[in-house]
């Protein structure tokens, strides 16, 4: 078998608090790893490294796990930059403008649907990110769901069924029919392609018994609930996401104190996005909060071309140290690790024996400057699955 | 002599307003140029493109002015990353944390510095800087500015001499008397490699007299006034910028009514750096204020390991347009032409018929994409002086 040393790592994030420097990020400094097939097989001091075949040199650089981003919407065709500079100009975000998009990406051909996909998921590794969930939600119609689902299907494992983002237009006036939809021929249709079912929980979208309806179904035919709860305005999607055992309620900016009790004792993820409020200039969701009542934080970029079209995970990390207060290493971890505990995977968001080998080379000396050095391109190489991806 | 048809350029922004759209930025549809030499030698519709030598494929994306980060420090060693984290914990930025600075780039061989240097000024490029600032000002003795300046005209005309950035350490207790080495041999033996003066006019820097005398002295050598000016606090500085004719005030967060009334008078440009708000947690300058009463307002980087160690001018395009509520054309002028107009420069910061070469190909089908996609590497090519030089 093929062992590639990995060495010259100035400093590595494991994200194992067993290792290093026992914090969360478990830090090691001077470090090497050997990579074996997809996975990491050894990881130590650079002076104990063994032997390998192949060599790799980081060139003292920090290294840290690939960003797991566990929340974007990337099925869509157009894009929505004039609302974008009006929305600047002064005019507020609503769930809306969905129904753009949705315009645009029915009338895609399949090839260019793919073709976009292809695209940000490419524009994504160069930035760092080695696993990326996928909703739907631009199609609602039974056939232009299943297919969003079975392009987001060739590029991740980690596909969403989210048939409930907003009622279709042509339901406007009878949404408890486009309910009945979605939880029937649509699910049927879209649940091959999906491990995950979601539902828009919010004013203008779905209430709180619709969104219920919506996750029983997805969970009897074996999909996994998230939420998107708690964006726009105080509302019931936290405490549904904890009824429903959901692995993530995603925004999470308008929170009681019970919502912040609730996702910390049913081990619900909460999932903050703040590049949508950096492109919604609303405010950002109280971190500390959640963190201090020992809640689980995730941060993810909510691509999309409507409420923010940012790929950055990076982005991601410098905002919620600038805006939510976190520190650089908790950001970095709820980028990764985070994530990976969002999409309930243990195989990622971490680099420990026999964890996927998917790791971002930093052209810095440590993880600080993702937050210390905003907007500056710093990722290097990319390793995914054992492989070079990048650089 | 050998023409090189730009062509495919989905859209254009010149920045000359006798062009296209007549707004501001010039725009342009369905555009090709003509580069001969290191110029701009054409500008038209594809469909009436002159023949030419050699052909470049825009791809029907945006083409934009390469931007202009008119302030800049970027000689010096070390970092700050852990200053970084302590200060996003709760810990205020003082101007004193440039010693720290100081010490490194003391320490640093010519070598050294002249690698950091470029190794950042590719950063910059990479992100379609094509001309930078850089000032001196982590010496502070007469080698050491000296040196800075030196290893800085290596990449740029535009050195700016900052002895007086803050009082260096050994003289700590007779501020007088370093203001006279700034003023005689510290500047002998700097001007050679400079075309600007600047100094750091802020309480724990220097007040406004001492600051009057630096400028006197550089511009009796010929050097040109830039004044770091209220930044940090309400003070004289914009006031001495515009009485000794300076090209530019740069910060400009805390003005009053006669400050915003002299920058506009007096055709100071108001260089603004956002980067630096986000990374201290500090208010943003009043940008619309300015806009407002029709004074120039630039933005710029300025990259340096204390108070903003980004290098991109995108980011500060998007945080203009988000903090700033700059529209997202009046952010990217201000990014090419305003930073064109801080450093009196008519050959850059434009594209029609004469201007310098320097031109960014984006990855996007307009520039609004510069804000409506924060934090994403966008830029895919970049020609300097009629040369590819990235892509």
């Amino acid at each position: 078998m093929t062992a590639t040393l990995v060495g010259g790592i100035g400093e590595l994030v494991t994200n194992d608090p067993t290792l290093g420097d026992g914090s969360p990020l478990g830090l090691l400094r001077d470090t090497a790893l050997v990579v074996e097939r997809d996975r990491v097989a050894w990881v130590g001091p650079a002076r104990a490294a063994p032997a390998a075949d192949l060599q790799f040199d980081a060139g003292d650089r920090a290294v840290i796990p690939g960003f797991v981003d566990s929340h974007s919407h990337l099925v869509f065709a157009g894009d929505r930059a004039e609302e974008f500079a009006a929305r600047m100009a002064g005019q507020p975000y609503e769930a809306g403008g969905i129904r753009t998009t949705v315009a645009a990406t029915r009338a895609a051909t399949d090839e260019q649907l793919t073709a976009q996909v292809a695209r940000h998921v490419d524009e994504m590794r160069r930035q760092g990110t080695t696993t990326v969930e996928i909703k739907s939600g631009y199609g609602l119609t039974v056939v232009d769901e299943a297919r969003a689902l079975a392009v987001a299907h060739q590029f991740t494992e980690e596909t969403t069924y989210l048939g409930a983002h907003v009622v279709a237009p042509e339901y406007a006036d009878d949404p408890a029919a486009y309910v009945e939809l979605v939880c029937g021929p649509m699910l049927e249709a879209s649940a091959p392609y999906a491990r995950w079912v979601d539902v828009f929980c919010e004013r203008g979208a779905f209430d709180v018994d619709q969104a219920r309806t919506v996750l029983q179904a997805g969970k009897a035919k074996g999909l996994i609930p998230r939420v998107h709860a708690n964006q726009l305005g105080p509302g019931p999607g936290v405490q549904l996401a904890s009824e429903m055992g959901a692995a993530s309620a995603d925004h999470c900016t308008f929170l009681d104190d019970a919502d912040v009790t609730a996702l910390a004792d049913a081990g619900v993820v909460a999932t903050l996005l703040p590049a949508v409020e950096f492109s919604t200039r609303s405010p950002y969701p109280d971190a500390r909060r959640l963190l201090a009542a020992g809640a689980t934080v995730a941060l993810a970029t909510d691509c999309n071309p409507g409420s923010g079209y940012s790929s950055s995970m990076p982005l991601c990390i410098a905002l919620a140290v600038r805006e939510m207060r976190m520190t650089p290493a908790e950001a970095l971890w709820s980028a990764t690790a985070g994530g990976a505990a969002a999409l309930r995977r243990a195989d990622i968001g971490r680099l420990s024996v026999g964890s996927r080998a998917d790791f971002v080379v930093l052209d810095a000396p440590s993880y600080l400057h993702l937050a210390y050095r905003p907007g500056v391109p710093l990722v290097t190489a990319v390793w995914q699955a054992g492989r070079p991806a990048i650089g």
